[in-house]
């Protein structure tokens, strides 16, 4: 499906460091469609930890149960990602294709299938023909370059309309460590379903545990608090990879997500995979404007999360937004609906800085006529005080367009 | 908003029976445009009491609050319903609306203002002006006629491409009594949102408790099982009146919903329901397709519920259905995604008679040019077995068009 790129895209591709210790290369195994790249391969040397957070999905894609299996191993040695085919919902053969998967990518590393995680998109409830990677991935193993961020960036898109990268350089006990990762977002080929992936390297030496638990508590603000349409996929997937190579650079090593040396890492950490979430929005099918909702003052962070979530998912607010028209009205009903503690009589809004309710009312001061015009921008802030509380939080979203119906509608009739 | 009558209206209006002791009129009293007729006035004779169940919204709108006091009161005599606006997010100007609102039709009437019922749609957080029924009201009791159905159904359309009614006629201790009642649906009027009303009358000599018991009982499997986008109103209003007029045809005065007497009545009360709930799901805005989305072999009704609530809100699932695309794997993620006991491994999917997959993966009959057919139909049944227990329930939705965004986007920049 040829699309332009989404008018919310950054400038240009960032400028990444390059993560010693691991490669990439991409090909084409002929998974559906033909000719065009459909596997990426990541090889990373030996000593390489990883940790993962995956879908809440009840229906979970083959892949997903494989990688929660493989990183409860400790060492990781390849990434193998596919498009064309999600492996999900495919029953016992979609079990045996993963486990195939792994075993042609060990066999083309040298390493044990345990040590392959696997992430995959496409179309759910096709039989995966894992053969078709038999020596496409000893060509890559033979080919993988480290640095390439752009192609390996574009080699895991669908039909997003650009390739999402982030990194950065800081500084453990001294010593320079870098980070970067890609993602991709939401993109369909008709019948598939949206996915989103990231992965992230660093070569920093930091243990899988220490790993997961950064990991764990940046996603629950980032990847966990982005929502295009409100539909988890079955196959999402995020894994953080360490090949520790900044050892041989004097960086100590690191087993505690707790140790006071990682301070400036896991703020680095969570900047990167929150650039990376907010690009996946960014590149929301049928996106127009990129949306932050703040609600603050609710009984608790849990429950203003709730409520930003029942604003960002209501199909009304997201159809106002595209149609560029402050629907204050709209945002009360989906604060009323969310099921959250809520005070009507109390409850303030504004778009961007403009206050367009307060004390359960519509502001004195509310000029309609400035708030449309902060409205024709492309980045849209809305916050919303409940009065409540202290609890606190920010979902991004962005808005619900025809585009967007016709993109998954497929109107093949 | 001129707009053609939704392909899925019924062929005409029913023929509903005369509820004696109610009469109907309709007025302009210009709330916010000008010439069309925007109120309408329900006069109920002496001894009429009434039950009603409102929006589970935290921001219920003023007449909601309203109508929740003036129910307790026991008896009723006047409803009056006004368009153009919600009286919602108004503060304490849209009490006072509300109070002035009711003092003047009582005084039309010759009633307490405590006898009035009240209703508004429109646009949320615009002060109401109340002193526009002043003399309204007035020549509306002077003209009010019983029957008039259609012209009822229409006057409380906003944006409704049709006006909606159903009745019945079934007898209580072997005396005919009627049922007969209108309902409003998914309508806006730029920048306004969508509200549900329905008002259902009786001749039946119900006190006030039955008639809740009843409703309530009801309106679970019914309106609270319907949803064009998930988005529940600030006026989402419900109220069943008895004038009690069949008792002078010799049917008994009924105190107790669980009298045995009741058993026909009931079940007719439910279908008239349950049709008036089906012909807004008709009406949605856009809408192309009527959807059943049945779950069984739930751990329970309510997670039943909660599963097939899933599915009917998903994006991916509505616009699959507008593009006539029978894209199971959507729905399967719509299971995943609910939070609700789930086993991939077990779950059966069947649109109409067609089983499209089963045990977790796809059924081996499959035929899609069968399937694909069988989506080009305007009544799209999708069933869902878990295989985990006996809950089950049903919801009826609506697909998601470019017609949809079209009409609540507003494009007005």
């Amino acid at each position: 499906m040829a699309t332009a790129v989404s008018p919310l895209a950054p400038a240009a591709f960032p400028d990444l460091p390059t993560v010693e210790g691991v490669r990439f290369a991409t090909a084409a195994a002929g998974i559906r469609y033909k000719g065009r790249r459909d596997v990426m391969l990541a090889v990373l040397d030996e000593g390489a930890e990883a940790a993962g957070v995956f879908t809440r999905s009840k229906c979970p894609s083959a892949p997903v149960d494989w990688c929660r299996e493989a990183l409860k191993g400790g060492s990781v040695r390849g990434l193998v990602v596919n498009s064309g085919n999600a492996n999900a919902f495919t029953g016992r053969a979609g079990a045996a294709a993963v486990a195939k998967t792994a075993d042609i990518a060990a066999r083309a590393i040298g390493c044990r299938p345990g040590e392959i995680v696997i992430a995959s998109t496409g179309v759910i409830g096709e039989p995966l023909d894992a053969s078709k990677f038999e020596g496409v991935l000893d060509d890559c193993v033979a080919r993988a370059t480290g640095g390439a961020w752009v192609d390996t960036g574009r080699a895991i898109m669908t039909t997003d309309t650009f390739p999402k990268g982030a990194g950065a350089t800081v500084e453990i006990a001294g010593v320079a460590v870098n980070i970067a990762g890609v993602a991709k977002g939401a993109g369909m080929i008709a019948p598939d379903m949206a996915t989103m992936l990231s992965f992230i390297f660093t070569d920093a030496p930091i243990a899988a545990p220490a790993l997961q638990a950064m990991l764990s508590a940046s996603v629950e603000t980032t990847f966990n608090a982005i929502t295009v349409d409100s539909d988890t996929s079955t196959s999402d997937t995020l894994i953080l990879f360490s090949t520790g190579k900044a050892a041989a650079r004097g960086c100590p090593r690191i087993a505690d997500a707790a140790d006071p040396r990682l301070a400036a890492f896991r703020a680095a950490l969570h900047g990167v995979i929150l650039d990376l979430a907010q690009q996946v929005v960014k590149d929301g099918e049928g996106a127009r404007h990129f949306v932050g909702i703040t609600v603050t003052g609710a009984e608790s962070d849990a429950s203003a999360k709730r409520i930003a979530k029942s604003i960002a998912d209501s199909p009304l607010v997201k159809t106002a937004i595209a149609g560029e028209d402050a629907n204050w009205g709209r945002i009360v009903a989906a604060v009323g609906k969310a099921g959250e503690p809520a005070d009507r009589d109390r409850l303030a809004i504004w778009f961007g800085p403009h206050r367009v309710a307060v004390e359960g009312a519509r502001d004195q001061g509310y000029d309609e006529a400035t708030v449309s015009a902060y409205m024709k921008g492309q980045e849209i802030d809305i916050r919303v005080d409940i009065g409540l509380g202290a609890g606190r939080f920010t979902v991004w979203t962005c808005d619900l367009t025809k585009e967007y119906v016709e993109i998954n509608g497929d109107y093949r009739s």
